[in-house]
């Protein structure tokens, strides 16, 4: 099948906010094995919207449209389909009713407008918006489809994954299944070359390999008769990939680092501190971002000065005149301190050049130490991080440190 | 002049990447003037491209591509923009140039897949990529203009505003110039009741008003014969708005919040520290991502435990049982006791509910105290913070501690 996008909404065309919804569209259509040919976005405008949606069915099978939908006179997507797919608007009663609640629950008043919303084309297949006012549905005419969802990414997500995707999975007399693995410490090269074989030789399960902010995610894709099958296969690569460069998975499931480490430390009840320099607070800004860490999160130290490492890690003056505060000495010291001091079973530490000055010959921008204490066990490495930005080389100091404590608590 | 953004690319269409370059695009074509009528995306095939390519120029007069100016095969843009505009590709010995030193510097082998690169429509307007080895070019046939730029955002980036900008300002007869205010502390609609009768009397210079993450901006524009003319009509309209709402404007240059702070932080030399619960670390984070900043940051002490709140910054347990680990008086212990310890000549402190769980009738979720100690003087604030989300309380909350030391050392 082969499809096409459509974004309706002249904020875009503004450039006040940037197009994700094209980006998780075509991620699931691919995923469901269905071509995306093109993303077309057009302003609040009858003409040009309907020009663009025709246009779009003469070279596609399938049409997504996101916008359009809300209350005001704007709001034509609707009106547009239904009259380029033959059909004619009428009063949806269900939506009406879901909408009133939807009032009613936040006790305020329901303008005439938003009866609008309940205004559905006569043989449209209805979507409810379980959480937002506007209905999106699906429209068949003459062996092409069009599906219409609301903009605002949240509802449009929510609509797709919960009634978009079982409407698209029982066109498909294939299912589509696929599992995502996480790679950290092994570059998308290094991966690709470690799978050559299972890449080019196999048709079905596919791996695709995809290059993130200094990891690297595989996807591993199977088609089938039915979704045991699919899974069945895509188990079976997966376990594949594991005896190559299983030890650098730290998801099979495209979990974050940072969650997968906070999630472990909740479950395990490991209670950990950090000691930081050169990412200023970001590893103790990352893991309390999840909800519930609270129960195992005691402190962060952002020891930025040396004299800040010393009055509150016991850091020894001498040690950082003579190592620098950027060295092997200085993290272990900084380790050793905190673990004194919170007794916390976790504690890890990090120094390091951020740039972009400050770097030297042998001590260069991205140049990093890390130490880690786990219940006795001391590990210190140390990095030399390609030196991108200031900001690249905190983010992926950052993934080490999480690496480290993923490893360590294994 | 009505234009098109053509975006080519299969990995837009697999989704693998957002496509920020249509909004960065937008805005500036805008800026400019210009009216943005279509995104268009494709991928790398040849016969869609020119399909694409020739629709947008039958509806439009410029079409600004981004991306398939590489060096594979795959890359075909400027083959078909050649063909279309009727042109043909020549060697182009500046741009041979230019990539071959571009190799040398790296030190890396040029494979004659580079060579390509170097090829032009003849009758093109170059524009140099200084950042990168595919030239970008402007062509024009018949009233029609097709810009092309590389697809990689850094690139286009720099080439859209030192190359592309100067040349189609130079084809329009008149100049549009604009300041970005930035605010904190009013919503958007109060700024737009504030302004009113500013933003409906105008119509140069025009005032336009974006809501961000928790702050306001606002957009005045001039269209002028010449930049003076419209830099002056620009400055006297924020003069007037200034007179309005002037000590919630943070910024008359688009600088955000944390720059702002962090800049005049290290321009006046003003030693800080901060002590952290709810946030985390997140200002800590925020701040230090600003190079410079370790000048004056001395250190950032996160106590998310109420153990570390008693250890690190001194604060009464009795104070806690009494009155709670988020309240007034712990967050005025622990900035006093961080600043006992630190000296800091600005020191602050916070402590919240930051969800989605932890809140009470009393103290709900978003409940936030903070204090702050610069040069001796005290300040103290309460907030309710909406709840959207966890991740945005802890922003917000950032934002609010931002704002706080923005004015007290103002």
């Amino acid at each position: 099948m082969k499809s096409v996008i459509l974004s309706v909404g002249t904020e875009l065309l503004f450039g006040q906010i940037t197009n994700t919804n094209s980006v998780y569209l075509s991620q699931q259509l691919n995923a469901l094995g269905i071509d995306v040919m093109y993303h077309y976005t057009v302003g609040d405008n009858p003409k040009r919207v309907e020009d663009t949606l025709k246009g779009a069915l003469e070279n596609c099978d399938l049409v997504v449209t996101t916008g359009g939908l809300g209350p005001t006179q704007d709001d034509l997507t609707k009106e547009i389909v239904a009259q380029v797919m033959k059909d004619r608007l009428v009063l949806h009663k269900p939506s009406l009713e879901h909408i009133e609640n939807f009032f009613n629950k936040l006790k305020r008043v329901m303008t005439d407008n938003n009866v609008k919303q309940a205004y559905l084309p006569e043989k449209a297949i209805v979507f409810d918006n379980e959480v937002g006012t506007a209905p999106g549905f699906a429209l068949e005419s003459d062996g092409k489809i069009v599906i219409c969802m609301p903009g605002p990414p949240r509802e449009m997500v929510h609509m797709f994954s919960k009634k978009v995707l079982p409407y698209l999975e029982q066109k498909s007399s294939s299912v589509i299944y696929y599992q995502m693995l996480r790679i950290f410490g092994l570059g998308e090269s290094a991966v690709e070359d470690a799978l050559e074989d299972l890449i080019t030789g196999q048709t079905d399960p596919t791996i695709a390999t995809y290059a993130k902010e200094g990891e690297v995610a595989i996807r591993v894709t199977s088609k089938k008769a039915n979704k045991e099958e699919a899974a069945a296969a895509v188990a079976d690569m997966i376990e594949k990939i594991r005896e190559r460069i299983g030890e650098h998975i730290y998801s099979f499931d495209d979990e974050e680092l940072v969650h997968v480490v906070a999630r472990k430390l909740i479950e395990r009840n490991i209670s950990f501190s950090c000691a930081e320099s050169c990412t200023g607070g970001l590893l103790s800004a990352s893991l309390t971002e999840i909800p519930g860490i609270s129960s195992v999160f005691d402190r962060g130290i952002v020891t930025y000065s040396n004299q800040a490492k010393v009055a509150e890690l016991g850091v020894k003056q001498e040690t950082i005149d003579k190592f620098g505060a950027v060295s092997f000495e200085t993290a272990l010291e900084m380790v050793e301190g905190l673990q004194a001091a919170t007794g916390s079973r976790l504690c890890i530490s990090v120094t390091g050049v951020a740039g972009p000055t400050g770097g030297t010959e042998e001590k260069p921008v991205g140049h990093v130490n890390m130490c880690a204490i786990f219940d006795g066990e001391k590990v210190c490495n140390e990095y030399k991080v390609r030196a991108v930005s200031r900001s690249w080389n905190r983010n992926y100091t950052v993934l080490l440190m999480l690496n480290m404590i993923n490893k360590l608590i294994r």
